[in-house]
């Protein structure tokens, strides 16, 4: 999986409905985007977020999430959303993001979640699916920013 | 059923990300406050959105939305929702709101559904069951508007 | 503005966040979809939505929406959002949408707004900024769908 | 401003719209939840969100944002959200929160926000408005958790 670099790059226009009465995006919007370039990055890694492995289906319940704000979005920007791999364990797995517009910086954050047997009344922590530990293990060490 | 009068009324408060940077609450919103008041009313008549009848998952996909657009909401808006059946078919169901802040008329809306078998590739249109049909038929006609 | 053609079509991925339990996107969401385009399209046009014309702020409130459910939208499908104006009077303006996924039809629906001087207690309406009005005019009719 | 006791707890039910595919809550709702707890908070303490204060408008920008989540929520779930001032700084303000269902721990977060002068181009910090500040430092100490 040498074709994917880090940190890997999605781009998400800010939408009018992002925003709020204060007339910049709502914050809670900001994690809405570390989660669309988590997608579109687990995606390029060939792995998506619903799978079965073996016949077991697998989940990623989220067990924290974070967000620095910066400087403010505003409808109509074009946010520049780099997303690295912080952290990986035998079961959880941590995003770091930095969204940025042109050279600005906008904010920082960080999701992180564990690898879950899904479908039964209760979850149950799985190891990371060995394919996928080791496309995350191949990545380039991330650059320090 | 007898104890359900309509119109059913709900109350939902304007939350601050409800609104846009225009300072109002954005249009699709009004979208979730007719959702939530449907849902109250399908409880209260004693049916869940999601169900099973006899082993067999009914699910109820929208076919149609639709908002007349009277007055603004804003934040911290206290809405009363009133919600009620405007039209039963075999399968569909169609409910019709109207939403006001004390005396203001804000909104009437629309939105209709059709009862389906759910689970499948495809989803397949199946009578409404039977108690829903029966409960819905025995509210008191709607007093003309 | 004879470089802008209709239908006018824009792309939106369906996010994550843009889906309920059923599984397929949020019927509020699809009105989400929509107005991106409108916005995209009034952009192409030379129009934001929020303006001023000869020192007065101008602003587009939304009368009427709505929208036919034809088949559901689900994560990472790939919109196209085909908008074109369907009616122009003095004062408002309806737009026209058609969402597909590849040659699938998804939904089809309308927006409808007003033109109104924005920043007193309440809404006036004016009509549309003449080089607006003109644009719109100069837009190669509809062909029929 | 002895009346207002903390943890101050607010309740608020799970909507629809508030899940996704997963079939729970999405992740970014639980800071709505948050917000519109602070907000009501905000409210009992005497101070809105937007304020003038000797013909300044005042807003409160995120700064920081964060959530672990325990367990999840499900449709129809009715969250209590306790919150409290966790530190109150010249300008800036921190809430902490905690969401759960009946005896059960959904997750705990926090919400930093600084006290600013609006209107420019820029944000200024300015200090908390006295009133807000000495009704802040007036409640009671929170007892540990």
């Amino acid at each position: 999986m040498g074709a994917v670099k880090t940190p890997f790059i999605v781009h998400r226009r800010v939408e009018f409905a992002d925003t709020d009465l204060s007339g910049i995006a709502h914050f809670s919007r900001y994690f809405i985007f570390m989660e669309t370039a988590e997608h579109a990055f687990r995606q390029a890694l060939g792995f998506e977020v619903h799978t079965e492995v073996e016949g077991v289906a697998i989940g990623w319940p989220r067990v924290h999430a974070e967000c620095d704000y910066k400087s403010p979005l505003r409808f109509g920007d074009e946010v520049a959303i780099a997303v690295a791999v912080s952290r990986r364990g035998r079961s959880s797995l941590t995003f770091s993001f930095e969204l940025s517009v042109e050279e600005r910086l906008v904010a920082r954050g960080e999701l992180a979640s564990v690898c879950c047997r899904v479908g039964g009344e209760s979850l149950e922590l799985v190891p990371i699916p060995e394919p996928l530990a080791a496309a995350i293990d191949a990545l380039e060490p991330r650059s320090p920013a």
